[in-house]
């Protein structure tokens, strides 16, 4: 089952500062071979539901790791099985149909 | 690693009232065994951390097989390594410092 | 226009224990007359648009206001014109399915 | 006060495809003059606080109009009083993390 994610981990407890935190993240990420892209809100990540998964829990275990006492994390999973699309599919059509009017 | 979630899934593209799926989700948590709780916009879980995604993924795949062709889900993980807390125990906390003042 | 919310703050940057500045986001619910009711990962809020969001942007305030530099809050926001319904009449829609089960 | 929002509008009982909901979402945000960007699962705003909620209830209002029953949405809020920071500036700041690696 594909999954389209979307991932945001807040550390607390651990200073106001939490850049170093997302950057471990946006590692674990990179490491896993997953597709993704950072926003200002949080991070698209598309794959495997099984390897997503992996991921956060891998991302929890490293800002924890890290020093974090205390981790609260907001995670979107969306799943279709009507047809496959890509996380780029979405935005796509939104503008298209921006574009048609 | 122990973890509190909040669990709200929204079925997408299969009409307006979702109680059945949602009725679905409290069956996949109760035959898994978990610690939940459902309120008026989801349901608090409390669990090891790969229990609680096992019966996660469990709800979408369910949501599905009962012909929902889309889903959206959001999901909150909390987690803490400074020390043991349920569910009731958060909930105990706030209410003690309400009864203080 | 009604709405159903859920509203999650959270302190960063304000030390590992964040219950003071849950309980006085109770203390705003209370004040502003809305029907309210917590659960251990939020709170669920019932009331006119308006009400409700001037009620969620005084919990921002009072936050800030007893020293913590940063707040990140997790809103869910249910509409619907179909028809009425109450907070406790979502749980009984889903309680009556799992009965009939 | 200023606020970082990142807002995810999901139509119920309004059909599999909810894109041409998603699009009236950008033009009610054009229109506000407010500071958006749209990413694969929600949409980064930056503006005051009272001007980004407005627009909010102004999607809710155009989507109901549009016909879609029942409306749920994620909203998260950023606030801080400890700097002022855009939400360039926050990706910004975890990229240069990572090049400092």
């Amino acid at each position: 089952m594909k999954v389209h994610a979307d991932l945001c981990v807040i550390p607390i407890g651990a200073g106001v500062s939490v850049g170093e935190y997302i950057a471990e993240c946006q590692k674990v990420l990179d490491e896993a071979g997953l597709e993704h892209r950072m926003h200002a809100y949080g991070t698209n990540i598309e794959g495997e539901w099984d390897e997503v998964m992996a991921a956060v829990k891998r991302c929890h275990e490293r800002v924890h790791a890290m020093g974090a006492p205390r981790i609260s994390t907001s995670l979107k999973l969306g799943t279709r099985t009507d047809r496959e699309q890509s996380l780029q599919d979405k935005i796509d059509s939104v503008r298209s149909k921006l574009d048609q009017r």
